[in-house]
């Protein structure tokens, strides 16, 4: 039989729109013996986890709970747990994330209507609270940062239009967690989805949730008690509406499990939980406030080195989301062979992007952890050298310097 | 604000049905710094995994990767993509994870035929190949393993009869993999999902799945290209199958995550997987049949020691599964009172169970890494001396010399 090494991964500096760069302390936390997931011990950091998830989330609402899945996990739990067949959906696309909320509403029975913006912009908000008008949703979806194309969706006319029009209104802030404010109750959203391995620098593995007592209406009415576990002489409540279609992601299901009653469905992640514990803790010791001045602050160095160099910026300047940064790739450049370069002898990951920018783009992410000077500047230098040594014709020498001014405040 | 004390979880000594204890080396494994998910060093761990799993799985499919989720992700990963709104499904149930797979099926759409075995007992393979000849099912699920009584279910006989009939066998294996053979090929077994959290001692959070041409035929039938990653030009094949409802749990598009193609789907759990590659590399290294002779060495001593103290088994013996205990609470005894004891001035985690056996068994897990002489012997010095101060009739001094007994081979 064959044998296999042990683990070694090589060090790396990640600077792509996730995964990123996991906190030390994160690291650390992952490694702790585990608890039982009944173990007292164990559902008080349940517990903990779920009040930093609402301050993290901006909100007050009583739900907040991490669904145990990648990313997308939490987007079709809120989808399918929301969702009845034959709902009016609206959901406005303007990058890849747009398009994966349409698919996985289709697949929970949605009528879907979509709008489209140019990618590399975003709408401008009477353009959805029309539609919303116009098309009378029960449901409308839509992407806050879009790391495809690098562009924040401005919201906090949305939730309005929705409230009034009896719209339930859900946000993927998988990218924005923890790096750009997400206002849930100032801005009226009834539910939101976040990331773990983006700007909370935590692994994949698990997807922060909120949503208001205006998603737990729609959820609860569609509650169905498990087989195997229903009390002796169960017998269902007239009137519900259509069961949820996922066992696994029903959140009716999660909220017994997230609640005092504890009831049995999945086993908790009891290692990713130490680590969404931890990364929580290490984004609110930072302050909201200070994470996302610093992931201004290393934007405007990234920026400006870039821009020094003679790269040209892709997207709309005035969506552009704080925590990615789009390049155009230079005439007569092999973007893949600059990203390999890159990744082989600087030990640097940064990313492509999908469909109508693939090869055309070049996204550099600025999240969580690997959001720091030290990376700033070590991306700069190596990217200048390998654009260099593919014949791009860029400035040298300048890049560095004018990241330095940043830092310097000049 | 409210400030959270560093993470800090009590050691214990966790003897339930799972999770379990994890190997320290899968704790360091969890550790260590992350990579990308394309990174070509993580895509070789995630090989890696592939092939390990095989070797566990005692398989030669193609297919043989984790879906990222807890083991119920696994389960409904399987049962959505093989089973089709209005397909005829069987479920054999004996024991409360029977009816979670009914549970799931139904919500896939299906038309489900249960057939039901007393708890504490399994089917005679027979019973269950007569109604796959009666009822005609495109799909049979059955439980491996069923921690919530302690049976394990004979499936040499059901894989042959389900291929004679046409339909697809799916079988539970969350709590036996890695602790109890489970031989997918000689078998007959379609489709199989495993437990990290038991007999593999790696925290929760993945699900290992395998399943062969015959089920990969079927998935493929349903296949969707996603929205937002179809290429320029797009036309879906005509004659395809009813799509697969769920976009998380899809294995057509998990199998092009899991290819050479690596399409872009989620993104992997970095450190569960290199838990999991870590926690597969040493069962590997224990060698299968070792760690199976193990299991059974432990659950011996712990039976002999049980018995000596004058505690009476629950159910059939002869289907008792090795690595789950199961425990007649004494009459006058509290149950839930001696779990607490234990657990806050031993440290020891045991399990009660669910819906009829709630507060008449307990169940004593020997699973993976807490599967050791030292928790066996600790556990049986504890469990006397708490059952003695709840005032049960048992004969002290017996136990631990009964399983010493059995250590030496006595």
């Amino acid at each position: 039989m064959r044998t296999y090494n042990e683990l070694s991964p090589s060090p790396r500096t990640i600077m792509t729109p996730g995964p990123v760069e996991v906190d030390p302390r994160v690291l650390r936390a992952l490694s702790y013996p585990i608890l039982g997931q009944f173990d007292p011990e164990f559902t008080a950091y349940m517990n903990d986890t779920m009040e930093m998830l609402r301050s993290v989330f901006q909100t007050n609402n009583r739900w907040a709970f991490p669904v145990d899945g990648t990313s997308r996990s939490g987007l079709e739990a809120v989808l399918t747990s929301l969702i009845e067949p034959g709902d009016k959906v609206l959901i406005p696309i303007f990058g890849r994330f747009g398009h994966l909320l349409n698919e996985i509403a289709v697949r929970c029975g949605a009528e879907v209507t979509t709008l489209h913006a140019e990618w590399g912009t975003v709408f401008d908000q009477e353009e959805i609270v029309s539609a919303i008008k116009r098309e009378k949703p029960d449901l409308v979806a839509v992407v806050h940062g879009e790391t495809s194309t690098g562009r924040v969706q401005p919201l906090e006319r949305i939730g309005p239009a929705c409230r009034e029009a009896g719209a339930l209104l859900v946000v993927d802030a998988v990218a924005t967690i923890g790096g750009v404010p997400v206002k849930t109750d100032e801005w009226g959203l009834d539910a939101v989805v976040g990331g773990t391995q983006k700007c909370l620098s935590v692994p994949s593995g698990m997807a922060p949730i909120t949503f208001n007592e205006r998603a737990e209406r729609k959820i609860l009415s569609r509650k169905r008690v498990e087989r195997g576990i229903r009390p002796p002489g169960y017998e269902e409540p007239e009137g519900l509406g259509a069961p949820i279609q996922s066992n696994y992601l029903d959140l009716a299901q999660l909220m017994d499990y997230w609640s005092p009653t504890r009831l049995n469905h999945h086993t908790e992640m009891t290692s990713m939980l130490y680590g969404l514990r931890e990364g929580l803790r290490i984004v609110l010791q930072e302050g909201l406030d200070n994470r996302f001045d610093r992931h201004r602050l290393n934007e405007s160095a990234l920026i400006a080195g870039l821009e020094a160099m003679g790269l040209a910026l892709y997207g709309d300047p005035s969506c552009k989301m704080t925590v990615v940064t789009c390049v155009t790739i230079p005439e007569g450049v092999d973007g893949e062979s600059v990203r390999t370069m890159l990744l082989d002898l600087f030990g640097i990951e940064i990313a492509s992007s999908f469909g109508p920018l693939k090869g055309k783009i070049w996204r550099i992410g600025t999240m969580g952890y690997s959001c720091s000077r030290k990376n700033v500047l070590h991306l700069l230098g190596a990217f200048e050298a390998v654009l260099l040594r593919h014949g791009a014709e860029i400035k040298a020498g300048a890049s560095l310097q004018a990241a330095l001014d940043v830092y310097e405040g000049k």
